[in-house]
């Protein structure tokens, strides 16, 4: 086993001793979903106040709608959720490169074959130049798309990795 | 604002009140991704031991290596990531459907537009009809890729929504 392993099993052991809430039901209780950034200085439960059992929770790189919408989708159509608070951060990766530099990078690192599946795919990394016209946009295709009704609640958040602060766009 | 909004800025506040962690770096200091579900009974940082800046934790409808593989490419390309601990659960929502119904539901509740959308962007929600097996397949997709490099170590793992425990599969 890795020592990642190891802490897996050690960790779990410890939280499984006190663990209180295997009642709860799988839709969220309070309908919403938070998406935001699979960074590894974001603890959404903490940060954004989410309790056990509350609200779904999607990450990704650079907190994506277009990226999340297969699971957006599946949390408002089957799973009743009503609400959507989109974040993204300072500092985030996605503001550093091009999909043109990835693809360098990955050639680089991995060589040819790893460069014809990116291109047979047409994998977009989707990054980003500009992290406040990033939320706008976001939350404006999820507005745009027709999988998602017009009822739901749709916010767009900065959440500052400095400071540990969250802070509303739009 | 939302009450889930007003809930946001208020543990927000409450969080950067005693936030101690700005100085963490952007690259996951124990180089490591969490690949699990958005599901709302998961806290991966208390269940699976994650401290604040060690890991990228990604979240998905089921926990997807497929949907996920953009942003594992980031992590591991960009990143500098070197291991996946995989964690899907008892109870996911995505083994109770088939994309059929899924189909069926977005057009029974959005309408033909919707249904339109679906098909033209040919989404596939990635359900799976046997928890154990979707582990073991998921690992396999991540070795099988080529945008994966073979020194990457990958583990499986099912957490219970039961119990609170998280155990190895694979």
């Amino acid at each position: 086993m890795s020592a990642i392993q190891t802490n897996v099993e050690a960790a779990s052991a410890s939280y499984a001793a006190s663990f209180t809430k295997g009642h709860l039901a799988l839709p969220p209780a309070k309908k919403y979903l938070v998406l935001t950034c699979m960074d590894a200085r974001i603890d959404p439960a903490q940060a954004f106040g989410i309790e056990l059992g509350d609200a779904h929770v999607i990450r990704n790189a650079g907190a994506s709608a277009v990226d999340a919408l297969r699971s957006v989708v599946i949390s408002q159509q089957l799973l009743g959720t009503t609400e959507v608070v989109l974040v993204k951060h300072t500092g985030c990766g996605m503001l550093t490169f091009k999909n043109e530099d990835a693809y360098q990078v990955v050639g680089k690192q991995l060589g040819q074959a790893a460069l014809d599946e990116l291109t047979e795919k047409k994998l977009d990394f989707l990054p980003f130049p500009e992290l406040e016209k990033a939320v706008v946009e976001d939350v404006e295709f999820l507005r745009a798309s027709k999988l998602v009704a017009e009822s739901v609640v749709i916010s767009g958040w900065v959440y500052e990795v400095e400071t540990g602060k969250t802070r509303r766009v739009v």
